[in-house]
């Protein structure tokens, strides 16, 4: 019973038959009707025009979405502990070319405007800095919290005043929708962000993430650069193929929503041991390494985070029967 | 009946089969099973040992392997008419951090070891010059003729008295294999190939290439540059049980086999038309424009590639039956 | 007798005047009186508002400003034997992290704009290709030819017409300017020309080159760029003490005039060896390689520059008793 | 009266001679004599065989020396408040091809070889993690802080043992040898460092550093760098003629002790006021901004370093007079 990681769950039926459905012959790259649909579909989901590329990975939609924002002698705000900065081995600064990221504090790898101002506010406004020109959040966070609607309006309303564009790092983005129960348009645009990385992969996908332009006009660029980093594939069809699967009739929010149950779940049978809300789909529980330990005993596996400290991720298709057993275990220490 | 791309085609029925096997948790990234068993399927397919990494486009594969090879201030000896330089949209100036690419003539795209001299020896050996560092050859080149074995040896061994590394650009490696009857083996390293970018998309994949190095310790920081370059997927599973199903009972070289005997049916067909010898799965075919319009005229589909000159190339997935029926019309032009 | 290179000369006692004049305290970087004075210098001499910077070599100049006018995912097009391509190591390709050039033929190093067409022509308009965002030319050229106005403006004419910004590499722009008799501005700005590297070290500067934007909104990146490439000089008030004592009473044209006119000198002497007409500083003449060793045994120095070719350069400090024996000794050949 | 910084001080009339005796028409580049004469010079005052390289400014220095010592997908340990991180704008990022700076805390800038091991502890041995391949540390630090040969050596065997290379920022390299009176080889190779940014601009130089190889291996490919950065001048004799003017009889050390001993002066003078213990040519010292105005009404310049704090820099430059009225209208608040 593997709590380890969103990332290693299996692919849905709905997205393996998409697959299937788009084998025939068709234009290459981006020229498919699939892969021309995508704007479309994100445009009315989002309700808003916006331009929405493929890629393969979360860490290319973050990497080409930021060096959308920030030139090379900028620099960009993130979290400390962002996965931008923490586990994408430089990536950022490979697709901008070297900006800098700025770090901020913030519990549960949230971040307040207060620590975006504060980290701006420590640059000077000369040409011996590299000037903020971008901030990112990640919703959910690496740590399950989720910004709502007002968190995400208030760095909004911050990145305007200083001047910055704004990225959202949204590889559990469906977690957070099911979560804060705002409106996909709510939590991004309405609220100011620019670029959007909307995953799919830890949701359901296999192999797709998507890239949303709020601001068209950024993608042109991207485009380019998609191409230039080796993300522009071939046979792109059987990428929009898994995006339009998983938009279709909300099967993104019906997997997300799945994953945040059973996260509530062992959340409420963590008590007092969670070391922050659960929000999303991630639980952090403190407990000794002897309580982790009996806890394997009985077939669990999951990362220690820290010490003193699990990490358990819920995936889309995790049984209900591990999530109900792995309850009582922690309930049973 | 498009003669477009192999680029287009469909994904053979046993890769789809593959992906739907894999359909279950797994170590994420490239820790299962199926991605750790890459270096022992490719090195007894070469008969050496190797270290193979996929990703997902032959950009990307093309990419990191000339970065392995070149530093950002060297140079990589090319073809003017290699994709590399052609068709990449800078990606080797991405992944080397700016090196330039020289390019050297020749007829077909394919390049001898005295064009690659004339363009070693036109350097001076000072630091106002990026210095050679690389040579990369695509075989089969981007007008469908082969290096045999000893063509390949030729390269190879101008490349080590020139000191510089070699590279193979192997999109069509199959249909080159498949083509000069040499093994894998003598086709790259034993002719003093480093780096090979081998394709399997345009031969019956989905979203899978191997990068194949030849020398393993060129691969460890290529692990952290595909990192960096957001080509990790973290459901590599789907990717290597592609490559794995290619592999099984020679499958890349029966759909590259089936695409060559296309393009030598059309290549009898053609005559005396013939840009090219035919040596792999492309045809370029000399007409007037209102000839190609009567191609057109019956349902043939492809490109015009220069002023009189048509390109036509066979996928692996060419009902035979289209084939012969453009065959019947060239020859009836 | 050195004939090699204006690079190698010595520094215009005006200039080392200069630099021991400003030599006390003052605003680092450049904040000084005299670096903020340039803009408005060369706003005088340009006849339109300028932005100037100061840095230490052509190849930053130049690197720089292609970086203003030119994005990674771009290329520019230029001479196949521009100093930019041949003659930087990269610095075009590290300053623009990755940009191509796209290099275009001319006798004597002079594009045409039919050469540019040809060039810019040859790209397809879709994301495989490095789009064409600029195009360089040297003024005068790497073999000692001047656009004049009316050349330069065709080219500008051409830029503007496929959407192209327009750098001139000036190294040796006041060679230029002394041999057409145009203005400063008509051989720049008023003939489309977007940043010119204007040089001053192969003219009697010591280590001051300006870097002029016709466009000053295109410098503000560049200032930081300029930081950044570690070329903003804590002391720059040494530099621009060397700028402006160059462009104090035109020592700058009147250096330039006494080079051009020991070319001219030369030129005359070499009469039908003459392998391009003299129009600036440099001379290449035909002659066999044992007439090179009688030059040489007669105490001239210079380099071979082809089989049956050599290079004479005049520096503004070339005495002209060594010119005219140089003359001489050619005539006597 | 100016303690800004001793980055706008004057430039030694000993080395404005040696530019002057340099005057004549000499081989380009780093061809000429004086330039060629560095490495033994620097051999000498460093006791072992090193390669040294000229360069203009310590950013280019330190960031072509960083480049030397870690990969584009690497890391780089120095202080939260180094230089590098600091007021470079991101040269090590670009010099480096965007490798990561890791922030290690420390009191006046300084390192610890615990705060090396922390951050390295905290970085998962893993591609996903941008790997620590070199620490970088300045002496003395940007708050006058020196690291003693006992110091350095910490370091260094730290940074062994974690398998990095040690780069030091010696931009105040003469004030922390004149400060230690360990001996130059002590407080740099034989205490582990790889690579030093031999800083001469503050400290009586015009427009020349010395980047430092104790390993002269990897001085080759920064030769290629130096060039594609933009800083191989081509009259490199004038930059050369400085280093070796300071190096001569002692100059550099001279300066830098007449700046210490003001400083020293004014550390006497501020007592319990000092923020930290004065080492070299720095004085950081606490008083409300009432006391500052007063110091400034009396003729001081000098910049607020923080709230409640000054910063004061002591020029090899300054007059004497200058530090004595300092000190006792410090001594007199």
């Amino acid at each position: 019973m593997r709590f380890f990681s969103d990332n290693a769950a299996s692919v849905h039926p709905k997205v393996l038959d998409a697959i299937a459905r788009v084998n025939q012959v068709d234009t290459a790259y981006d020229g498919d009707s699939l892969s021309r649909s995508l704007d479309t579909a994100f445009s009315e989901l989002f309700e808003c025009d916006v331009a929405a590329l493929w890629v393969s990975t979360g860490t290319a939609a973050n990497a080409l979405g930021l060096a959308s924002l920030c030139p090379p002698h900028g620099s960009i705000v993130c979290h400390s502990e962002a996965h931008i900065q923490i586990d994408e081995c430089g990536a950022p600064e490979f697709y901008t070319h070297g900006a800098k990221l700025l770090l901020a504090p913030g519990e549960g790898a949230k971040l307040s405007p207060d620590a975006v101002r504060g980290v701006v506010g420590a640059i000077r406004k000369d040409v011996h800095q590299a000037q903020p020109h971008a901030v990112s959040i990640t919703n959910a966070t690496e740590y399950g919290l989720t910004y709502s609607e007002n968190d995400v309006r208030a760095i909004g309303d911050a990145a305007r005043e200083l001047g910055l564009r704004f990225h959202m790092d949204g590889a559990r983005f469906a977690n957070a929708v099911a979560s804060t129960g705002a409106t996909p348009a709510d939590l991004t645009w309405k609220s100011g962000v620019d670029v959007l990385s909307f995953g799919f992969v830890k949701n359901g996908g296999m192999s797709a993430e998507a890239l949303i332009f709020f601001d068209p006009s950024l993608a042109e660029a991207t485009r380019y650069r998609r191409k230039r980093g080796g993300h522009l594939l071939s046979k792109g069809r059987y990428l929009a193929a898994q995006i339009l699967a998983m938009l279709e009739d909300g099967l993104w929010l019906d997997n997300a929503r799945a994953a945040n149950e059973g996260a509530n779940a062992l959340g409420q049978a963590a008590g007092t041991r969670l070391v922050y809300p659960v929000q999303a789909n991630e639980v952090f529980v403190r407990m000794t390494s002897q309580e982790a330990a009996r806890l394997r005993a009985q077939g669990f596996d999951f990362y220690d985070w820290a010490p003193g400290e699990i990490r358990l991720v819920i995936s889309w298709d995790q049984p209900k029967h591990e999530v109900s057993a792995l309850a009582a275990a922690i309930s049973g220490l």
